[in-house]
Order: structure tokens, then C-alpha cells, then sequence
């Protein structure tokens, strides 16, 4: 964690001569430890049943249908992403009872359904769910199901309510999100190895970056240096922006050439055993401007006091026993900190987001995220910025892990955050 | 097309010395192609409109929600697709009446929709668009919306119609799907324009193969030629699958070695300027077991007789003027030419799907597909297999552009089909 008094961080200028190198990071995952996360994961799917078995007690149904493929991964094994779901039909689609989970397949998933998730049950489907929909509900013994309401569509809510006229669908939306949050000590170790294999993606693609280089070409390197480099895949498309393009929060890679004497944004993620990073770097072609050098202050400046604040958190929590802050509230201090200075326009999206299966979940750290104490031991970004339309934008992100019990809240992206001068 | 007799397939036997060349196929589109499509695609979307205006007219409805991103770039050019839209919120989400497009933005996309959709309006949002609902309705002015409802979750049908009690709204399926399965000539330019980065790819790849590669790291390699050769993005994830993988027909790439004397499997493509391509190709790797070339030349002959039956109904459907067959009665060609044959297990798949923005959308060409004549011109797939658990797998998939007017239907995919020997 940064020990630098709040509001005046202590950035170091780092040339060529003092960048980071690839080997500063830890290395790819053996092929050891990826088969004990494996493991872990066999090993904690009964006790994440046993967890949403006691709320659907609680809430009165005895089913509960799975729709989404971070779920369905979490709770079976079955590792589809949101690549395979397009294609995938109803397939990947899941019935947990007090006693089984059936996991919906066609004859393109049968095998690979008996292979992952091994404790499911397979159900066999050819047509779509609603019509399968009164042998599932029969087979499985159920009456009350609860849906997720937020991930099925419309059309579908209506034909199983059709299908299965005795059955009471009930609408809910989180019960699984809640769950995943708290992270157990293999997911957390995955969020950091992927995390790792990006820092050294970006430390290994610094001599590439030259002024005429292009956001596409850079874009496209560093992806292939996370995949050669130990990621099975991509958190989500790297994000490349030069100069006034960083100001778009969401813009993606163009043709648009490197500029010297501007920023240069980085903001990518790697997946190691189905769990994701995500960091932000904003580094700078040549000589900063002092623009850009008292915006990028200002941003370092905000995660310094969020920082800080996450550590006195977890300090009061353990010590005192207490509840930690809300999202929002951290959401508020970073926001607060930029307004105080006066002389740039806040972020306008949130501070952070939690990570693991999805590169978005819960918690959030937004300000109309819930307003609910932060859970533990979780892992989140804090990724505030500035963006000036059409001149420069500047963020920075880091993944910090929250653990109340060991009193810590850890910085897992070690990527330095000084002032990095590149194409020179 | 193919003239080969039915049933007989005249395959040639391409050992290194015979190797299709990445010079035999079209080089990767110009800066002026893409600068043409995308005036293309502007000329185009008053006509786009104008169709599903004439749509909403006949049903008497007075809005249209769109909610997927290749409906939104189809009608209003934001170049969304399926990895931005899981971070988007309802950004991109847009509603078309009589005479306005609204496209919803929060403010991460209002600079990237006005750059995108200069014609459609932006509806800046906070929050979830529920609550915006009623302000949204209200200065478009419309009372009765059609909604897509295997495209909108229960939960937010449920929410916009208790926001604004007194608009109805009415579940439709489809309508947009069906405009989109007709395609223009700078439409079929592009699908063919990534189906030759794809044929490049491959061909390029041909003298990597060798037996213990893996299969993951062709996979890798192949998507990296595409990527460096003309494609902006994959189509869909590399699928490269060695021996009895092959039997799955949604399998993923793997750290299994490619084995000599077995088959290796490639289903992939690319995306140009927004349009996708899609084929698989089944090489071999060296010598061919006798009953690998069994399946390899039933398949083929599976995939000759659909050709000559699209031939010959393109030419009457010219000739005659009557409609088409439907998707479904190629289907069962393709399917009876392999039961009849008597050897092996058909497929479980469909035998094709339309291609475009998406890589699966109408037409279908599975015995579950609607049933209704094919549409003109459109572009879609030929991709019979044969899987044999736990032995082998062969699957042939070709794109094809079906022209009533101009009388062809012809191949897209040029890659040859022949038995390709690889790995000695």
C-alpha cells in the first residue's frame, strides 16, 4: 500500500534507464498450480451449493434455474464464457434442487458437459427450454423456481410460466453475484496471476512503443505477450489510446498513431483458470506536458486517499469488529478528492468494480452501487480519471485485495504507477 | 460450384508440393474498400429504416426498442458488438419512431454514438433505462413500442411497463433478423473479403503443423495470421482440435499434442469491416486411415449434393420465378445422402446458418429452421460432419452466396476442399 501523505503523491520519473522489467513480475503459472486450482474449485463447489442450497430454504422455492455462464462455471465446473454462450442455445442452462444440479445440454454439449462438471446430472434437450421445461420441473420434484430475472429473457419467463402452469416462477435477481464476491484463497491467487501476467505484458512492451506506432498495432502486441505470456485469454479487448482519444473512457484501438509529447492509455486484463485482471496505465510519450503532469498527479493523488482509507477500513474492522464502508462511500472520496482540487472535471463513471469469474461484479464501487458494507475477503479495481474532451484523459487502475481477518487491503497490480516516459 | 457427380466426390490428394498458396487467395481489403463499405452502409440505412418503419406501419405500433448490437450498428452504424455490450449498461440500447432514431448513451459513449450515429439523436442516461423510460416515451412521443422479447430480460419488460403504465408494449421476434438476412452487394463483399483473410490464414499456416504442436498453440498461431491479415477481430474463437476432439462438434482447443495419422480440425474466421466469415476445414496428418478417409469422402459428398441442389433451385427459382426451397429441405439432403450411405452416424448439428454482422443468424438450415422459402441474396453456410465419439471427426463447412437474380450460387470459402495432407 502507498504510505504517502493523501493529495501529494510521491511519483518517481522512470526513463528507459529505470523501467520496469518483465521478470520484476511473478512468473506464468506451472502447470502445477493451475491443476490445484482445479482442484480447489472441485474441492469448494459442494460448500458454494450448500451456501445458495440455504437461501433458496430461506426464500421458500426448492429450484433454482441458471442462466449465466459465470454462475454456471462457479456452481458446476462447466467452463463456458460469454464466447461459447452465443452459440450455445440453451445449453449450459442449470437446475439446482435441494438434492441435484441437472445441467441442460444438446448433443454438441453432452460430452463436454460429462467431462467438466461431473457431479451434475445431464439433461438431454433437442428443442429449446420450454419445451423441456414440464419433464425438467417433473423430474426434478420441483414447484417453486427461482429465476433470474435480469438474465432471462422476457419471451422465455413467459413460455416456461406456459409450459409449466403449476410451477411458481419467482423473479430474483443476485443470489449467486452475493456468493461469488467473497473470494476464497485460489480465486484470489488466480486474480493476481492474471494480474501478473499483465504487468509483465506491459513492462515487456515498453521498447516497442514509438511515436507512429499505431493504438491497433500496440494494441495487438501486448495481447499477444498476455497469451504467449500465460493467459488462456483476454480479461476483454485491450484498450489502446492515444493522446485525446484517452478521454473516452470506453474507446477502443484505431488506426490513430502514437503522439509524442501525449498520453498513452493501456487499459487490459489477462485470464489464468477462468479468473480475470484488470489495471489501467496511462504513460507518457516523451515529455509529459505539465497538463498532462497535473492530471495524472491529480488521479495518482485520488487513489491515494482511497488507498489509505481502504487501509484504516480494514484496520477499524478488525480491530473494532465493526462493518466495513460502503462502495459509495469510497466512490466519494476519490470524487471529492479531484473536486477539491479545482481544476479538472470528475470521472463520470464509477471508481471500481469487483473481479474474479466476470471482469464486472459485485461489489461495486460506483456511487449508485448497493449501499451495503464491502464484503471480505474481496478483490476490486480503483480506477479513478480524469478526461479532458478532445485533449487528454488520464486513468489509473489497480486491483487491491480487501481481507478484514489478516488486516490488509493489498495492492495486487504491481505495475509501478510513477510517471513512465516512453518513446523517447 | 462443384460438377462432380453426387455422391462421388473428386478429391485430389494435396501433399506439401500441391499446398494451396496464401497468394491464391484475395489480399486483405484496402484502406479505399473499407472507406467504400462504410459509405455503404451510410447510403444504406435510410432503406434500412425506412423497411422496419414500413413493419412498424403494418403492425401498428409506433415505436421499435432495439437491444442488440448488430441490430444498432445494421440501423444506426455504432460499432458495438458482443465484448463491449457486456460493460455498456443500456448504452447503445435505441428506439426508432416514424421519424427518429434515439440512441441511449451514458456518459462513457455520448462522444463515441455522435461519432458513430451521426444521424440518430442521443438520449443521454444516468440509470438503468427504466428510468429514464417514461422521459424517453414522452419525447418521442410514442404510445405502443414493439419490444424484442427473447432479446430484453423479464425483469426490465416488467419495469418499463410499470414506468409507463399507459404505453403498450408489444413482444415481437425477429423483425429485424429477417431484414438483415437479405443482403447487399458491399455486405457480401465483406463476408467474402473475411473469408479470404481466412483461406490466407490457414494456407500460411499450412507448413506449422507438425505432430506434437499443440493444438492450442495453432489455434493461436492461426488467429494471429488473421489478426496480422486484414481481420479487425475474430469472428469467433479459433477452434483447432486433433484426432477424436474432432468428434466434438463444439470443442475447444486444447494442450493436447496433434497426433500423426489422425485428422486435425480447424473451424474459425474473421471479421472485415463489421461482416464475419466462418469454415472449417479437416486436414490430415499424414497418412489417411482408411476409415478416415471413409468419413472425409461421405461428408464431402454430403456437402456435393446440397451444392447441386442449390444449383439447380437457384436456376428454376430464375427461370420459373417461384420461391426457393427452405432451409430445412437442404438439411434433409445433406442428411439422407449420409444415411443412405449407411456407415456412419449423421450430425447433430444443423446443416448451416446465415452469416454477417453475427456469425449465426438467418437463414438456418437445420430441420428445426423456420420453414420458409431461403431469401435473396443472402450468405450462409454448408457444413455437414460426421462424428465418431472417441475417434474421430470430420466436418467440411463453406460459406455460399445464393443470387436468384444473377442464377449462381456460389462458393465463398476457396480454400480447397481436397484431402490435405500436412505434418510430414
Amino acid at each position: 500500500m502507498s504510505t504517502v501523505s493523501p493529495g501529494r503523491p510521491d511519483l518517481r520519473r522512470l526513463g528507459p534507464a529505470e523501467w520496469p522489467h518483465p521478470a520484476d513480475f511473478a512468473a506464468p503459472p506451472t502447470r502445477a498450480e493451475r491443476a490445484r486450482w482445479e482442484e480447489a474449485d472441485r474441492a469448494a463447489r459442494p460448500r458454494r451449493l450448500a451456501r445458495l442450497r440455504e437461501r433458496m430454504a430461506a426464500e421458500g422455492v426448492d429450484g433454482y434455474l441458471g442462466l449465466r455462464w459465470e454462475h454456471m462455471r462457479y456452481l458446476t465446473g462447466l467452463p463456458f464464457d460469454e464466447s461459447e454462450v452465443t452459440g450455445s442455445g440453451d445449453s449450459g442452462k442449470f437446475l439446482v434442487t435441494a438434492s441435484d444440479v441437472f445441467v441442460l445440454a444438446d448433443s454438441r454439449y453432452t460430452i463436454a458437459v460429462a467431462r467438466h462438471a461431473p457431479d451434475a446430472r445431464v439433461f438431454e434437450i433437442q428443442r429449446q427450454m420450454h419445451e423441456h421445461w414440464a419433464d425438467l420441473v417433473a423430474d426434478a420434484g420441483v414447484t417453486r423456481v427461482a429465476v433470474e430475472a435480469m438474465s432471462i429473457p422476457h419471451l422465455t419467463w413467459e413460455r416456461l410460466a406456459a409450459a409449466a402452469p403449476n410451477v411458481e416462477l419467482r423473479p430474483i435477481e443476485g443470489w449467486v453475484e452475493a456468493l461469488r464476491q467473497v473470494k476464497d484463497a485460489s480465486e484470489l491467487e488466480r486474480v493476481a496471476a492474471a494480474s501478473a501476467v499483465a504487468d509483465r505484458a506491459l513492462a515487456s512492451l515498453l521498447p516497442s512503443i514509438r511515436p507512429g506506432v499505431t493504438e491497433r498495432e500496440l494494441a495487438l502486441d501486448l495481447e499477444w505477450r498476455m497469451r504467449t505470456g500465460g493467459a488462456e485469454r483476454l480479461a476483454f479487448d485491450v484498450a489502446c489510446l492515444a493522446g485525446p482519444e484517452a478521454a473516452l473512457p470506453h474507446g477502443s484501438p484505431g488506426d490513430r498513431p502514437v503522439l509524442a509529447g501525449a498520453v498513452l492509455l493501456f487499459d487490459f486484463g489477462a485470464q489464468v483458470e477462468g479468473y480475470r485482471s484488470d489495471m489501467t496505465r496511462t504513460l507518457f510519450v516523451g515529455e509529459p506536458s505539465e497538463r498532462d503532469l497535473g492530471v495524472y498527479e491529480t488521479v495518482a493523488g485520488a487513489q491515494d486517499v482511497v488507498f489509505a482509507a481502504l487501509d484504516a477500513a480494514v484496520s477499524a474492522a478488525r480491530d473494532g469488529g465493526g462493518p466495513l464502508p460502503t462502495g459509495p462511500a469510497f466512490d466519494a472520496i476519490a470524487r471529492s478528492f479531484i473536486d477539491a482540487d479545482g481544476r479538472w472535471p470528475s470521472y463520470g463513471h464509477g471508481l471500481g468494480h469487483g473481479i474474479g469469474l466476470a471482469v464486472h461484479e459485485l461489489p461495486g464501487l460506483g456511487s449508485r452501487s448497493p449501499n451495503e458494507p464491502l464484503p471480505t475477503p474481496t478483490v476490486f479495481s480503483v480506477e479513478p480519471g480524469i478526461y479532458l474532451e478532445d485533449e487528454t484523459g488520464v486513468r489509473i487502475e489497480d486491483l487491491v485485495v480487501l481481507d478484514v481477518e489478516r488486516g490488509r487491503a493489498d495492492r495486487v497490480t504491481l505495475f509501478p504507477r510513477d510517471v513512465v516516459i516512453v518513446g523517447t
